[in-house]
């Protein structure tokens, strides 16, 4: 591997999103990504800034997150400089988040190469995850859009697939095949035949690329967004500037996920590459993934998340995630989702976890916010 | 009917016992009998009261409690003379309990007629209720210990049974009949045989008798029992020698349910006279009978308890008991039964209700006595 920190190398971490399927673990006020999911006593935008920082250097990485986390940010992150912090007014999605990234970077240093990841994702063996990485930037230099996918280790339901094609040859990025293409969440019988294929990796919404070929592909299939995302940039050293301009261009940017704006026009024309990542991921989407993330693969334990946790459990599996200093006892039920914060109190099981956003979406039409 | 209240006739209110199968609703500080299990807006002792006053007159019902319910006893019924509240320094059984009322008030009112209900029970039908206590009342005058037992509804494992003999012919009690044996909680085996015989009712432990009658009887099974509450009875009505008298006597005292002491081998002895009663009756002995109570019968629907309650449910069943202000959701859970409260939360299933008793137990055990 190459020496680290990467040369011109810029992370950028967008840290947005509810993660509605955590409630009422994740709140508007509380996201996914400042939650520490795994018991390790670091929260994931916390432990993604730990695996980052060493790759491109800690004053290279940026993150992308709304102004009401910023406090919360910064307290996770104490060595994140201050320019390094971009704040959205309010959502816009992550072609938005993550071109204003590319575009303040490339406007800053001409020809960097970014890497986007997640900042609520989970990962295992991180010297796998940044000898990937490494190859990937090397494609990335090699003029391509690169990602990183995860080597699929069951048939997932949950996750998006990346369709692989033949080894594209490049220096120093052995491993670097084409993208054919990107698929959505596949049915159970479609991921089972792409588990066997050998052909299909894990989407892991990691995209590293030189910013202005990112630029360039968001500008291919949404020129405004492009216009507005570099007007932004231009915009956004000078304090006198940046504020104006986030007020006028940023309620007016399409809302659009990078998968759409560039990942799957991207594989079309044959400048996607994917480096396979043969580490463990996951993007704990709901409260089935986030059980299996704790039980270590044994489905009849019961999982407890939660410092002051304090469960009593007879004959019971699933997971308790506990906020408060209760005293919670479980008897005799299977494969339990129970979450206890001091407002709102969450029981299901692992089988309905999908259907926890739709108890947010009822809690908002009835008026209940105070718990969202 | 006669006109009410009944001459000579006094109802005892044995309000004890935690209600372990009810945690953590039920709380040594908070028993059973303390709270409204309906929804009816009435505590079930308050309701017990309601029931009994006018078949004895408010000034003629005894309710028997430890000292620590005192103030909350005295609170739910204003009306409760003083005299007639009787304060256990420490549990002894219902023997003891009810064998002290029985004392006291046939040393107060010799020959008085004495009934004993349980503080905790929900009936509905009060009128069919006071017909079956009027006729029982009447063969405790004949010299009977008579109890009211219930008309089975279905093959209930959870109650014991009275196996019913032939008709007494007792002038206005025409339905009494002899008692041949009291029985144990059955299978479901024998539930199902009992009820298809027509010849078991559930014991409902209610036991109505001459005073005299009753302490005969527990004398002959336990003498130094009746030694002890007979000179407990004596001393209590002044000041200087109730305390003493309590303090020397009442530890002593051994520990038996009345349905052993009395009942049985009163049973035994041919003594003993049922009254049929066709009102509902449940002991909510645990929350599979709080659900079922609540729930109308409909084993489809969620039941909810608690003023406050904010709970949303997505195809679930079961009930949710919610002392707390919290938003309570559930999703696809069946038979599960929750119970919210500030510093404790159960969760299990109406199948596993039998089991609470040991958790309560596990935390005892553990230390955790603060939220028993």
């Amino acid at each position: 591997m190459s020496a680290l920190p990467i040369d011109d190398f810029y992370c950028v971490i967008p840290a947005g999103g509810v993660g509605s399927r955590l409630w009422p673990l994740s709140r508007a006020d509380a996201p996914k990504f400042l939650h520490d999911l795994t018991g390790s006593g670091t929260t994931l935008l916390r432990a993604t800034w730990d695996r980052l920082a060493p790759l491109a250097g800690p004053q290279r990485v940026m993150v992308v997150t709304g102004r009401a986390h910023r406090a919360a940010v910064e307290a996770q992150i104490p060595a994140l400089a201050d320019e390094n912090v971009v704040l959205e007014s309010e959502p816009r999605d992550s072609t938005a988040a993550i071109g204003l990234a590319a575009a303040i970077l490339e406007h800053r240093h001409p020809g960097v190469i970014i890497g986007s990841f997640a900042a609520d994702h989970v990962i295992g063996n991180i010297p796998l995850f940044r000898a990937a990485v490494v190859e990937a930037v090397n494609a990335a230099r090699a003029g391509y859009i690169a990602t990183v996918g995860i080597t699929p280790t069951e048939p997932a339901v949950g996750f998006g697939y990346i369709h692989v094609g033949t080894p594209l040859g490049i220096d120093d990025a052995a491993s670097a095949k084409q993208v054919l293409s990107f698929v959505e969440k596949p049915d159970l019988k479609t991921a089972r035949k792409y588990l066997h294929s050998g052909d299909y990796l894990w989407n892991a919404s990691m995209f590293i690329a030189k910013a202005s070929v990112l630029l360039e592909e968001i500008g291919r299939s949404n020129p405004e967004l492009l216009a507005g995302l570099l007007e932004l940039a231009a915009a956004w050293d000078d304090p006198a500037t940046r504020g104006p301009a986030v007020d006028r261009i940023w309620p007016t940017l399409k809302k659009v996920a990078l998968d759409y704006s560039v990942a799957e026009p991207a594989a079309a024309a044959g400048k996607l590459a994917v480096v396979p990542g043969h580490f463990s991921w996951d993007d704990v989407g709901d409260f089935a993934s986030l059980t299996k993330l704790n039980s270590g693969g044994r489905a009849t334990d019961l999982a407890i998340l939660g410092e002051n946790a304090r469960v009593l459990s007879d004959a019971s599996s699933g997971i308790v995630v506990s906020q408060t200093g209760r005293v919670i006892s479980l008897i005799g039920i299977q494969n339990v989702v129970i979450v206890d914060t001091p407002d709102a109190l969450l029981v299901t099981t692992s089988e309905n976890a999908q259907r926890v956003k739709s108890v947010v979406e009822a809690l908002r039409l009835t008026g209940s916010t105070e718990v969202l």
